[in-house]
């Protein structure tokens, strides 16, 4: 039994490979038990992120997390996913209170108990962080309550190219050491830069290049963006125009949001794969420059986008399906890139998940140990195997 | 096996109600791995938040969940907790990266994978996320990675007091909603407020109070300060004077700290008892004034304290532990008290943990679906029953 939510994963989790019976979630769309004071939301599979965030405007409250598609926030409570703004407002994980989940042999469970909200437990097993991030290998997601936060009073965003990835990473650190309340801190190589930029027919320089957004009031914003522009310019940065108005803000983030088209746009009628590494902060600049020189070393076309406030980063790997050894390229650079990424004391993957193609990476980076425990937990809640089998495990 | 860390659990946990082994694990005290640049460290089971932080000092950086007594780290992990801090930067499970467990059948798990500390993850089941709060059923935790916050620029602490609970709650709602980023708001009902101005020697009404603390940048913190001032006068509340020198504010709250020793001296000779309910904010003042009606029908002193940004409260019930009669009627107000909780879709346990004491009130809470989970994955990962039997299951 395979659940389907609006198959935007980038792992092949709804993929039906051992056959069986595809479940579609997409028509349960209610969005019910909204409380503004609680700040917090029920909703059923089908309803994506955008239609939860159209249906709160007015009431000054947000859903914050944003992987890239605008994909079902039960298949974000599924996949652990997250996006551009969890170096602020965390991944899917916090904001997650509660899950309706139809067990394997058909029983309801609710992971934080039925109807229950509250902030915070200590109530036995956190069964809603076991369900969220199980890539529907141990139940479906029929209901989430999810946390949601107040909308900023005022947002500014801005763009600065640096001198090297190096410079460009001490920057992030340094504004999180600052304890900058940064809502966005994004990372594009300078191949990934040019991209962008033709795509998109904005002017900037073929360089490393941060992305930033800060949230506050209008009075903090204004402190907010003095203590980042001192930063950045110790970094050798570029010097910051800050884009305040909507309509600025959306064409600079547009352009980011575009990385995926951009990066297929350098070679027309070639598929993409995008990786997803997480590091140690510390460890960044070294896996990036190793990373460059591997992927020059392959002959591979894969510019690289990074949510580098949490160490998370992405290899858009544009490549010929139809050519065999090039395919194999592309694999055996995943590969690489997994290891290094385990290598530095990081993870095979931030936010994109197992499915298909990461199992072997997650033994390795878990040790024996840890997959025996995570195969101790299905064989108890999913005995004969029924879920989303041949995933994760 | 019952892992044993300081011994300042709140429920029980540490008991070997069933006779056995317990492990003192309070001279594994090293901080091994302290990573600035990566806001992370290292612990064994002995470092005691305390001590953790006196480490931190001059880096920095500090780490702020703040139960109120000085637990060990690992304790803290197990038991799930959290303190006055919460609201702002999260109770345990957020801030523990990567824990290093030994299993009941004596082999090492990383819940992480060995030396690993990405800030996300989407690697597999949450196994970080299910040993946190586990409460010594599952395993011994034996060494923490752990998340640091860095320090607030400055810091600013006040105190007003309230025409009614109901008055306080939606103060603290309002501050929340305008998206102040409060570190701690702490309520103190009238019992609690009055029996702390006597310990404490301060003179204050005798009224629901509320304690707030705010960090920020110098700037950002005039402003916080002036909306909090506001939003409070909107409310009834008293005008305020904040405590801006690190010495007054650590007598604002060593007030608050001593909150048990005060309840205790209200009837000097008996025992201290903490209930610890969490419901949604918005059933917040309902639920303690049916609770406060509950006590004077009950005969019981119990003054209240709650981190009441996330809902969170205590009463802390002083009963002479000889007189079998009072100690009955102790028992029948903590389960009235946890069922109230549950009817307005809350926990039993938002920070202290089942441990003995709430094994029935956890049933009712999850369901039987939610604890046949629960007891499913006990049985995975400790078949014999060997790791802190009788507790939380």
């Amino acid at each position: 039994m395979v659940p389907f939510g609006t198959g935007t994963g980038l792992e092949g989790g709804v993929n039906a490979v051992q056959g069986g019976v595809c479940f579609d979630l997409s028509r349960m769309d209610a969005i019910a038990e909204l409380s503004l004071e609680d700040f917090s939301v029920t909703v059923e599979p089908g309803v994506t992120r955008k239609a939860l965030n159209k249906h709160l405007r007015g009431t000054g409250l947000w859903f914050p997390v944003d992987p890239g598609a605008d994909a079902s926030l039960c298949g974000m409570a599924a996949t652990g996913a997250s996006g551009t703004n969890a170096v602020r407002y965390g991944t899917m994980r916090p904001n997650v209170l509660n899950l309706r989940v139809v067990l394997p042999d058909g029983r309801l469970l609710h992971t934080a108990g039925p109807g229950r909200q509250p902030r915070k437990r200590a109530a036995g097993y956190d069964l809603t962080s076991l369900f969220v991030g199980s890539e529907g290998t141990l139940g479906f997601l029929t209901q989430a309550t999810l946390r949601l936060h107040p909308l900023p009073e005022a947002t500014a965003a801005t763009i600065a190219s640096f001198p090297s990835v190096g410079a460009a990473v001490a920057c992030t650190v340094q504004v999180l050491q600052a304890a900058v309340p940064v809502a966005r801190i994004e990372f594009l190589d300078e191949v990934m830069a040019d991209a962008c930029c033709r795509f998109s027919g904005m002017g900037l320089p073929v360089a490393a290049t941060l992305l930033l957004e800060l949230h506050g009031s209008r009075h903090s914003l204004a402190e907010q963006q003095q203590q980042t522009q001192e930063i950045v310019q110790q970094n050798g940065g570029s010097s910051l125009a800050w884009a305040e108005g909507q309509e600025e803000r959306e064409q600079l983030w547009s352009m980011r949001h575009n990385a995926w088209y951009a990066a297929l746009a350098l070679r027309p009628g070639c598929q993409g794969y995008s990786t997803d590494v997480c590091v140690p902060i510390s460890r960044l600049p070294d896996v990036v420059v190793e990373t460059k020189k591997d992927l020059q070393a392959s002959g591979l076309t894969a510019p690289m986008v990074g949510h580098v406030g949490d160490g998370n980063f992405h290899c858009i790997i544009i490549f010929n399906s139809q050519d065999p050894e090039e395919v194999q390229r592309v694999h055996a650079f995943t590969q690489r890139l997994g290891r290094r990424a385990l290598a530095a004391g990081g993870t095979c993957t931030g936010e994109h998940g197992v499915g298909l193609g990461k199992r072997a990476l997650l033994q390795e980076e878990l040790g024996q140990e840890g997959l025996d425990t995570l195969r101790s937990i299905k064989a108890a809640l999913d005995p004969h195997n029924l879920m989303n089998p041949g995933k994760v495990l």
